[in-house]
């Protein structure tokens, strides 16, 4: 049996697991990143982790063919590094691939993450057997990954993707990456909290804003409850959030008309309470001529093993050729 | 030698070639597409329009492998019908293709008309030898063809690629496709004219307001020349403009990451004055890592030639396959 190991480079945590072919995650298991060391001491613990898994998974190291990474940033395969990535510190010339090739004997594929995401929901999840999907992972910022044609695209230079940063609001929010107004802004689990407080601190009498207690945990969570207790306030930060995600998504699907746009990162646990007003909007704004087939707006459902999962089923497709 | 015939269905003009393997236009002729009139009386132009291309080209109807037509909206290749056509009377029920084969007794192939234009451009135009590109095209809206890997990238139903119906100002100017503030509303050549009527209207002494004499002639060239003159009215206009333009092309290439982002259409003549601060400004605002190659801005070179070529190459594209 061909397997593959896939690992999910992420600033907090490094999750890698072996995969079979098919994209069954048969084993996995997670690491602490320390983004704050240095590359070479993260590259010895994924090192040790891949040759922890091959072993953990009681498969023979002859049975994994090829190793996946996904990383935030921007990689490039022909000199195995990811030439920019903004969490991690890892360089131009981080040697990631010859590392790991050396510590394991095995082929080393790169990938950005939220492409590898993309993927396995491609593949083995929400939009299964769809050649066009697009999978907007709403979180810290906002990952997009594009598959066309079954297969990851990357635009030419492999950053293509970065559809957080489309702004939709000039000379809005100020973003980190230097323009105002970008749909992750609006539109990540980020710039909802931040709305959140924000109504908080207008309205500190609000139901939100006592749902809160004095030590002030807000999570993305925090504004739907209110809105489910019947909030005003919170209905209100629901409100332009979603609208605000329900224009992204309909300029997303002007632009490439995928069969499939799924949604994951914490906020779609909301479920129907996000995807519903959604798809309403998208089904009232979207270009659709009259007889063209729709894109249909579900959940991601893989979770946090999409990154892995993709990752290896990458690597599997580099080894095909 | 493989001859093909591209037919670019315009509201107002049907353009028309013959066109070989390599692209190049050897023959075109040009009639009045009546678009008022109802959709049988245009095809029976169009099939006599292409029975006369053969002739006056001089090949033997035998050459002639296949005919490629270019038509606003979403064409259903499938059932030979362009399903979605705002600006001709085209139904999802009028039988293009099968009308056309039988009149001409050739293969006819359906495409969009903005994505012939891209994969003219990609293949023999200004984007020649990329696999990745996109090709805007300012006019009274906003075309926008992608070639991915070296072909039309469709979407799943056809319908990709309307970009200028993406929302950059949300409660913008109202746009004829129900939302407020798309890209198109800013950036068409529509776009550039009204604003330069509206800052005509607001400054009639301005040296715009003064160039355009009692008829009030305005074109998408009005307030540039107004600009050159030392106008800061005219300057303002373009400027606005120009800002608007750079934003969204911002935005689709920090999504799509083309080689080549093209730019055509009757305001695409400015040259230079259009480009270089299109340049200078996703120069600055673009989401690349460092390190990562960064998208070419240039001006299209195929013109109006574009639709033909491109129509004529899709369809020998179909023919081989």
């Amino acid at each position: 049996m061909d397997l593959f190991i896939g690992i999910d480079l992420g600033g907090t945590n490094i999750a890698a697991g072996v995969v079979d072919a098919a994209g069954r995650l048969l084993f996995k298991e997670s690491i602490k990143t320390g983004a704050e060391r240095d590359a070479g001491a993260i590259l010895e613990d994924v090192g040790a982790q891949a040759v922890r898994l091959i072993e953990a998974a009681g498969a023979s190291r002859t049975d994994i063919r090829a190793i996946g990474i996904g990383s935030p940033g921007t990689p490039d395969n022909g000199r195995g590094v990811v030439i920019y990535s903004s969490n991690l510190p890892f360089r131009p010339e981080t040697p990631i691939r010859g590392f790991l090739q050396a510590r394991t004997g095995l082929p080393v594929h790169l990938e950005n993450d939220a492409a590898c995401a993309a993927l396995a929901e491609a593949r083995v999840g929400a939009a299964k057997g769809a050649a066009n999907s697009v999978t907007l992972t709403l979180g810290t910022g906002i990952g997009c990954g594009i598959v066309a044609g079954g297969h990851i695209y990357h635009g030419f230079n492999n950053a293509a993707g970065e559809f957080g940063h489309s702004v939709l609001v000039p000379g809005g929010e100020r973003c980190p990456c230097g323009r105002r107004g970008c749909f992750e802004q609006y539109a990540s689990a980020t710039a909802l909290i931040r709305e959140t407080r924000r109504a908080i601190a207008r309205r500190p009498d609000s139901l939100l804003g006592r749902s809160v207690g004095p030590e002030r945990r807000i999570s993305a969570r925090t504004a739907f409850d209110a809105m489910r207790a019947g909030d005003p306030v919170g209905t209100e930060v629901v409100g332009d959030f979603l609208h605000m995600l329900s224009e992204g998504v309909t300029n997303l699907i002007n632009t490439l008309m995928p069969e499939y746009l799924l949604i994951g990162g914490g906020v779609s646990n909301e479920g129907e309470t996000l995807l519903a007003p959604v798809r309403a909007f998208v089904e009232e704004n979207a270009y659709y001529g009259e007889g063209v087939p729709h894109t249909r707006i579900e959940r991601a459902v893989l979770g946090n093993d999409a990154g892995i999962i993709g990752a290896a089923l990458m690597a599997a497709d580099a080894l095909a050729g």
